[in-house]
């Protein structure tokens, strides 16, 4: 799908967001690439993050695919709004066992108030096959004017 | 709803499991209680942890309600068992602001391959009524004799 | 939880919009009690109404518990509103088999945009306990002066 | 994705299974196309499945993507198993009007005892382009030799 952004900026906007997640930083996750309604963010496969059996925590796995959708939807919304998660669904396919892990989430539907978003969770390995882990789909609200909602500066 | 317990070491299982979860540490996340089909997670807020708005992430509070539930899963099964997840859909209700968060798993349904619970998340301040933040619903997997599915020892 | 209504009519009103709604006809599922943020409806066991092995199709009990979820959150709507599904998510945790059905919907939070609500629905049989067959948890938005979503008169 | 189905009768499989479902005839659901891992329905327009502004019901757009997800699952099951639904999401994208509806199940992840799907809900007019009105994500399960769940002759 293909969606145009209403702000010029949007791409800005992203990253100032992004860089205002602290725990974007604890877990090691960045910002790979920003398009109007698509965006991918990019995790090392970290120790620190496993569950008992040594794989990435599926929460872990969620908060990257939340942020992705997050800010996909972000980067349709217009430069008054900030962006809150409504609710997602997180499908795991297979254990979450990798050298580096990507992240994609789409736009499905743009709305003024409601977003609907699809996310995927990729793990990459030098010799084998990049190989879905995760699936999401996620509902993102565009909030204005909330005096409790606001970017915090970095 | 009332379970019984098929492991009598299933406290023992749980605490043990939970200490290989190095993210449950990275986090700042500590085993409260634990019953058979009931396990309750405790996190102090920390600002490493949050998302652009000062809040705790919507997927942090997610990997706490996905261990509660996890474990409360885990407590009701055999001593051949390995929990993995299979998926989650996470309701966040309000922004997760609070100095220390509690975090509840339930079993609803306790089946021999599949376990389906229910998670909450409450925000605790000394000056606030505790205020319920999120809910989840998920279904966790017992795995048997998987050579790649093993807790690891710590 | 103990929800206040909004509008002094809104037991009139779930019940108006309720009879405006074709399938409940239909699937034969009745209005069973209105209160402040809690619906329930009923179901006969109906034949027509199964899957391939003779239990009750998982979206046919859907309809239903989506039905005592929407009208859960309507009852503690404004008289100026409308109410449509965002998403659900439905668990079926046992064949839905037995000689009656009985839907449950209940508002967890309820905001002036998005409400979120349970959903359970239980099979009734006159030898059995009564056992719980699906869960579900849904988002519910007001819809305000939109032209296209009307009540329809009966 | 391309799958390979393990059984060399599973379109004949699925088309016997499906007129098993006596609700997807009440509901005017007609099997449209069977591939390994991909099933599409269709469904006229009926004012008797709609909700109280005239939209088909959510729930039932819920059911036939259900079925949908559900025989795209069996489509890759061995001769052995009988399909039952463990789970869905179902996101709402755009009121459920037009004249006809298509439903297509894909299969995201098959394996030995649960299959993801996606699924999606189009409405069809002939004076506009298509719609996508909902989408799903579900996890359905294989079952063996249960006595329980059988599917009926017809």
């Amino acid at each position: 799908m293909h969606f145009k952004a209403r702000s010029e900026n949007f791409s800005e906007r992203v990253e100032k967001s992004f860089a205002a997640q602290t725990a974007m930083q604890t877990l090691g996750i960045r910002l790979d690439k920003v398009l109007p309604g698509n965006v991918t963010l990019k995790m090392p496969f970290a120790d620190i993050l496993t569950q008992q059996h040594g794989f990435i925590h599926a929460g872990i796995i969620t908060t990257a695919m939340d942020s992705a959708c997050g800010y996909a939807a972000f980067s349709l919304m217009d430069d008054e709004s900030e962006v809150l998660t409504v609710e997602f669904k997180t499908n795991l396919l297979a254990p979450a066992a990798g050298e580096h892990f990507l992240f994609d989430g789409s736009v499905v539907k743009s709305g003024r108030a409601l977003t609907v978003c699809e996310g995927k969770a990729f793990a990459l390995s030098a010799d084998k096959d990049d190989r879905l882990v995760a699936t999401m789909s996620a509902t993102m609200m565009a909030v204005r004017k909330r005096s409790d909602v606001k970017q915090r500066t970095v």
